[in-house]
């Protein structure tokens, strides 16, 4: 999923997993929330962690999806459902808000990035690139709340959520546009959608909405 | 989307616009009804305009996408969101439904034909092209509707919709096996379509139900 | 869709004609009952009959679809449709509720096989091909739902339905490992999924949920 290979491997893998984690226990709370069983609450935290990715690589026909080719992210994902159903049961996971949002601000982050990389990558029109780049971040947490019977929250929570991955899909076509090093690039577009997001949090900035239009 | 290089470019063209226009309104004014914010009514109007074809090339595997080939058609609807949006926010937005209906009707008939095409070039059955004609034109409603979280309105509205596509789509065939020339076949099938359509609206045709079956 | 070459012909072709029939009508009656028209009813037949298969050939990246090669299957669908509305409209539909658990079992039960054999044929890691096979069968259902602006009953049924499934995944690696013959393993994975999924409906098994978690 994301080949930011001048990165230092570690640093990428580590951003990696925080976000994947943070988008599966997403899915994880809302299936718990809906009271469904195992296999429902599952698949919600399947979906919320790989549904933009995969989503992404359907749109731009890449195969192997990035969970197949890094098997042990879908091992993590399987893990993560059972301790943390094993957690709930005993009343014994407590996740903060917090951490949450910090986590899933970078996940946001590094996801939009990668999206906007490979479609880079694919040769598509920058304005196609940023698109995709806001699907693989969003649409994880879109598909989750449709399969839960709600209106997607990233519609019309008017918190700041995909505007902040747009603003960072438009920073790395700037940077690459600027001819910065790879890494520079993805760190820059990180860095804007992530810091957006928990400046938008900590300010409660809210986006207008179109009620008396 | 769409070939139907026999025809004036112009005629062609000038049919595209409008449906896409159609469509795209029709799901910005959704999420403008469920007071969604910026993203979310975006996200609407770009799945009424593109879903339904975007959802044809995935099952056709045709890359690239319609709207990424012709990158001006996403320009038209980043636009058209724009513009509909400051108008709705000064409420100088008043479209009237006939022009709408009449609009979609186009859009639908257009379509309809191009998805027909498509699937007759990619050597399907033809019963296979008449359900890629109908999922072209009606799924980007449905897609809009499901991400409003609403049952579709093509599913359960009971006026002639989908039905109407359906027949524009066995036209297509006909024509083709008639040996017409191809702009012949395009103009019968959306003449079809969107007549049907409009003798629909007018004449208040309605579907029978089930509800006592 | 299912190329368990060395059982009889007919066999596989009988329980394959039974489980889309299943699906199908599964389909058809969750429309009657949102009350949609017959657009409506006849999309949520093909959802349930074929969604599954069709999202994992995607995946898989492969085409032409089971339902354009065996095309067959979709005219059996399109009679279904046609036949049961006529006889719901009369009053002569009585279709008791053991045949359709049955005969959605044995469907559920073919579909996770067929499944989990694509992917092992495309070469996916194991975890990978079991996940593909419970997709095939489950999410035809869950696309049939999602479609009638329902939460899926698969997610939160609470009666042993993708779990069967997933023990009938794991029998098909494991008799592949084995190296069981074709048929054997097939039938194997299918008497697994199938047996626990009619064990579980006449024991009224329940899995927990995390309600007070």
């Amino acid at each position: 999923m994301y080949d930011f290979s001048t990165w230092g491997p570690t640093a990428r893998y580590t951003v990696e997993v925080i976000g994947t984690v943070a988008f599966a226990l997403s899915g994880i709370l809302a299936g718990v929330r809906k009271r469904m069983d195992i296999f429902g609450i599952s698949v919600l935290g399947f979906l919320a962690a790989f549904g933009g990715g995969t989503l992404r690589d359907v749109l731009l026909d890449r195969r192997p999806f990035f969970w197949v080719a890094e098997v042990e992210m879908l091992w993590l994902v399987i893990a993560l459902c059972a301790v943390s159903l094993v957690l709930l049961r005993l009343g014994r996971l407590h996740v903060g808000d917090k951490a949450i949002q910090l986590a899933d601000a970078l996940g946001l982050g590094l996801f939009v990035a990668s999206g906007v990389q490979s479609a880079l990558v694919a040769q598509l029109p920058v304005v196609v690139a940023v698109m995709m780049g806001v699907v693989t971040g969003v649409f994880g947490g879109v598909m989750r709340d449709i399969a839960c019977n709600e209106m997607p929250t990233a519609f019309a929570d008017h918190r700041p959520y995909a505007v902040c991955g747009f603003m960072g899909g438009w920073m790395y076509i700037f940077g690459e546009w600027l001819d910065w090093a790879g890494w520079v690039v993805a760190l820059a577009s990180i860095a804007t959608t992530t810091g957006l997001r928990l400046l938008a949090l900590k300010f409660d900035w809210r986006l207008p909405d179109w009620r008396n239009g």
